[in-house]
């Protein structure tokens, strides 16, 4: 299966995309999507959009996965980070993909194995789960974070349907 | 010119079509798109951009405008109507409009004359403003304020630009 893990924004939004194949994870390509704080927002949201469908086009991902949002207490940034967080749901919705979406909390939890964990613990442990990974920024180690644990989590749903498979032939 | 005004929201998302041909405004369309509740929000998300990209392609508009959106004080709805904002800007962005914001108070003046005016004297006033025009609801007639406002605002800069050319030539 391959994912694609998504963090949005406005000035940069990060994706990285993986492969799981069986229990190993394999980075296929990360990266970051930006705009140019002087056109007018529909353009920045149109030039987002775009960057993150082509990626979709390229890389072909089986699902998505993108962060919920911390909504914060400045309304102004949630209404800006909303707003770009609904056109990055919209391009992989529109290629057919299902999109998930993961606290940070939980994220943290999955990759690091710790819910406090703070940005270094995160992608050092990025780097540790794809060994060969070559991490273009923060925000794409932050995408690739995501998809990490869409993958955990996709693997655990597996093994946790297999289980109720051999639980039921057993009966 | 043809315009378009949007009025975005996640359960329903108004728009309106009007035509300014000289100083009169002719209605054209108006409608609501919705999505279910029931689904996912990429889905949501997906089904109001597709509504609205299905009314552009249909009324083929040469502007958009879309109301700026009150930030309240709940971050979990700001989020929500950022993500379906970032959607609804985007769709016009796409079909290449450029997409003007003006706030609510800017659109009770251009329409009603009063920036402290109720929902009620608006939806009053684009009836009076478009006389022949069939209403399909409250959200659709707030984006019919939108566009209503836009035009003006196009008829005055217009009425500007050509004040100031008479200007230069008295010179």
């Amino acid at each position: 299966m391959r994912i694609i893990g998504l963090d949005p924004g406005l000035q940069r939004t990060g994706w990285g995309v993986i492969e799981a194949v069986g229990s190993r994870l394999v980075p296929i390509a990360n990266g970051v999507v930006t705009s140019n704080a002087a056109d007018e927002l529909s353009v920045r949201l149109r030039h987002i959009f775009e960057g993150v469908q082509a990626v979709l086009a390229t890389h072909a991902p089986d699902a998505a996965a993108v962060e919920e949002t911390f909504v914060n207490k400045n309304p102004t940034s949630t209404l800006k980070l909303g707003q770009v967080r609904g056109v990055v749901l919209l391009a992989p919705a529109l290629a057919g993909l299902s999109v998930a979406e993961y606290t940070p909390n939980h994220i943290k939890k999955s990759v690091v194995g710790a819910g406090h964990a703070d940005k270094g613990q995160i992608h050092h442990m990025v780097k540790v789960l794809l060994p060969t990974v070559q991490v273009n920024g923060a925000d794409a180690a932050d995408a690739l974070a995501v998809a990490i644990c869409h993958a955990h989590h996709a693997a655990s749903d597996r093994a946790l349907a297999r289980g109720l498979m051999l639980a039921g032939a057993r009966r």
